[in-house]
């Protein structure tokens, strides 16, 4: 029923994550937490949070849960879809994640993610769907 | 139909934009064109394409040519849903992008994001819709 | 927080959502039940019910608790998106849907809807997005 | 490429499309045709056509030209997800559709399809992701 695991901090993930500054706070095949700290290199034009950055949270947070519970079974997971809608801008302080599986199928999971800020807000909504395929 | 814009080369963008390292090519209130080269801190941990990237690249696209367009009239644009399809992974070279409109309606502007590699295959898909609104 | 309607059964809705046979079980302004039997012609070639039947019933219960809720103020409620994901089929039985209203902003509400079947198993999701508008 | 068909008049479908009168016009595995003639009983409570016969007609498209395309490989076709814009109600007339693939994976395939009314106006748009799987 899902393996925890320890938090990874800011800096600890490479590539995209580590660029814009995933950290994950727990993370099972059913649920993930994560949080981003918010800082101007995150920001449109206006001073908003990117819509960008929630869409990238998502993609990152279900893709590795998905990953981590088939690869045991010699299968890997990819991003199929990537729905993001946003409700309300985020301008400082941190961007909070909490990722639900809402669907385990053989070849696909689908997971939704709700960002909040930090008066627990949803700002925003992700709907993840993640193609599980063999490792070739 | 469409003020076409000078491009801004790598850097020259600031915020999110600037740290992934959108180039915006051409840009009207019809169609953008714009570019990401690929660099390892835009993958996700199997060495592809971070999902999240074109998310953010059609974001901005969308985002950016709405509020070109709708400024004049003291009005300003906010992404309201993005939806990305991923079809085919991309691992080096770069990320072209050709954002289309597809309605331009009163409060709201739909466009489609179309991402294809150096091989002109098509990789990612983006439908946003953006809601434009009275600036306050 | 929410004005709770008498149900209305099969027969008493016209147009399209009396066509497909929805029926109302609930409705304020955060929470609409509401159900369909499964009857062939509800189905495609497969013999599974038809995918349009879950983005009707969610496109009809988003915008009739939204159109309620908003008409006091003279405003009026339109579909603006409508994003289904589909999980399991149905074949028999009846589909039982329940949407609650994730967000509530001035221009845009959005719902998520999940069917269920009669053994409480998810087997599909809505996303919707509507729109308020002023009455013209 | 695409095997065509000779057009389905209304009536001649059974199931949900028999329902609310897709008439299929053309069918390959690259494009599809159809219409469906504007009647009361499709119409939501504000007197313009429901969303969901948009997404009905979607769907059925696309899954239809789907499972024509694979069943020689002993495949078939089930939709993932269902992605629908509004942008324009019809009120009367004839909804005229045409539906394009955009991608052809070995297990999913995604389409677009656009609404357009008796003057040619897009009226709505779906993109389509159509999972292909080994019959059982």
């Amino acid at each position: 029923m899902g393996t925890a695991q320890a938090g990874l901090g800011p800096g600890e993930l490479r590539g995209f994550d580590g660029l814009y500054g995933l950290e994950l706070l727990w993370c099972s095949d059913e649920q993930v937490r994560a949080q981003v700290r918010v800082r101007d290199e995150l920001k449109q034009p206006m001073g908003l949070v990117h819509g960008g950055v929630y869409a990238s949270m998502a993609e990152a947070m279900a893709s590795l849960a998905t990953a981590l519970a088939v690869q045991e079974g010699g299968e890997t997971a990819v991003g199929l879809s990537n729905a993001t809608s946003f409700l309300r801008p985020i301008t400082d302080g941190t961007i909070h994640a909490l990722a639900r599986r809402l669907h385990r199928g053989r070849t696909t999971w689908v997971w939704d993610v709700r960002f909040s800020d930090d008066d627990d807000r949803t700002c925003a909504l992700t709907r993840m769907t993640i193609a599980v395929r063999a490792l070739r």
